[in-house]
């Protein structure tokens, strides 16, 4: 992580770090004119992940946390508990693989042959155990202030990331209070989410404080994953699909959405939320805000 | 497909229909005010599909097109042939299941036990396969004209959909010239394109003079499977991977991405591209256009 004289970034434990080398790759090309151009795009590399001797899935990601992508992966999936004792992970990079070694004996080949493809895919989420896995779900009451919200916004909005410079990349912060903690980000919403929860595994901090933040669409597979990592709120920028919804109301867990400048819609788990803030002195989002990779 | 006095939707041979019951739910929640609010969700329920007696996959989707999009999953996965005569397609409403039956016997157990969880996750797709299936691609040198990349811009800008509408969802596009012809939307940016690929299967059309336009992200996958469906041109609003431009460059495909109003960037395929509009003569994209499902 850079430190910067700036206060934004200074509240991470992981900011983005869109400046180092391998993330992105500049391309020659052409405008509309014909004038030849650079551009900067986002690197995406093949990881396969597995857990012992069991070869799990292969993961396209921009392979910045290759050990806290296949450990959240693992812990999202089902295959990984928190009472596991991890004894090892271990990340070739010239094979691009990591293994996740446990002294549990591990064997998920039922689990593996059972495929769902949602809406933004997780491979190996087997659609049966996503609902069975919710029922023993249990989100602590957490309030959440929205003057939190408008300072996270604003925060992380500004924070300095490959979403802003490059585009084609989704971004997911792990925040508490008014402080984003962990900012992690992949060409796959569902990576920077698993990365999230591989970070939570390894420095085991603990969800019920916490507040998921996404760029990315509040689907019923974010709902999910978020419930499953115990944490209470999931905000974002972007909009709802109905069985999101449903799936959050149904947990009790608090579900923000299409937040704009001092607007946003609540559609579940309501009573967790503290407006202690005047929206009126939020400043309306300036246009250019969020304006992913310009050329 | 609803008929409007509007030039823009007399073009398609499919529309969006977003006041088509069941696609959209009106949800009950509260604004950042606290104000109650009723916002317009997009639905997303699963769908099971088969080839004859065995279970592919379940993808969660809007549910407009089971039909289409179960040909064209199955199709862009490589599990059924163009050549494949098709016995039919069963679809159980209420058992949420789509049913493809071929005369040919099929079986896809061992394809089925490999996964790849890409950028955007299609389940199921083979990693050593995607390569494999691409090396006997030859995209035919059909010219695209930037005349046509604005005025599809623009028409498909303008078209109402449920992006507009209800944000939360992809859209993606068949063209031919100037000529939007069929936009399907869904949840997964993957099942549109399938949804289409189901299309150009059931009504015999070719690929060779078409261009495919979406909102998503130009990733390895989205190229992957334009050149599978043997689509030349692939152009987006959005961002590029690295991976993606490589394997366009590769396998020779023209790769238009960051179209904005004039501008756009062609990082392969430059060859296919007439430059024949004045880009000056192309209005400057107003504030507005594309913001989706706004409160």
């Amino acid at each position: 992580m850079q430190l910067t004289a700036h206060d934004d970034i200074s509240d991470y434990l992981i900011a983005p770090d869109p400046g180092r080398a391998g993330l992105t790759r500049a391309v020659e090309g052409f405008d509309h004119t014909g004038a030849p151009v650079i551009t900067n795009v986002v690197e995406e590399r093949p990881l396969t992940i597995f857990l012992n001797a069991q070869e799990i899935v292969t993961a396209m990601t921009i392979g910045d946390y290759p050990d806290y992508l296949a450990l959240g992966f693992l812990r999202n999936q089902g295959m990984l508990r928190d009472s596991d004792e991890i004894t090892g992970v271990d990340y070739d990079e010239e094979l691009e693989t990591v293994i996740v070694r446990t002294a549990r004996k591990t064997d998920y080949e039922d689990k593996m042959r059972k495929k769902t493809r949602t809406s933004g895919c997780a491979v190996g989420t087997v659609f049966g155990d996503m609902m069975e896995g919710l029922e023993g779900v249990r989100l602590p009451a957490t309030p959440v202030r929205t003057s939190w919200l408008y300072a996270l916004s604003s925060k992380i909005n500004r924070t300095p990331s490959l979403y802003l410079e490059a585009g084609a990349i989704h971004g997911t912060v792990l925040c508490q209070g008014d402080r984003p903690l962990v900012y992690m980000e992949d060409v796959g919403r569902h990576n920077a989410v698993d990365k999230i929860a591989g970070w939570m595994l390894r420095s085991g901090t603990g969800p019920e404080d916490k507040i998921l933040y996404t760029t990315g669409r509040l689907t019923s597979e974010m709902v999910i994953k978020t419930a499953m990592m115990g944490i209470p709120v999931l905000a974002s920028r972007s909009g709802f699909t109905a069985w999101g919804v449903e799936i959050a109301q149904q947990v009790g867990l608090t579900l923000i959405g299409r937040m704009r400048g001092q607007r946003f819609v609540c559609l579940a788990g309501e009573d967790r939320l503290l407006r202690d803030a005047d929206p009126a002195s939020v400043a309306e989002e300036p246009r250019r805000a969020g304006r992913k990779g310009a050329v």
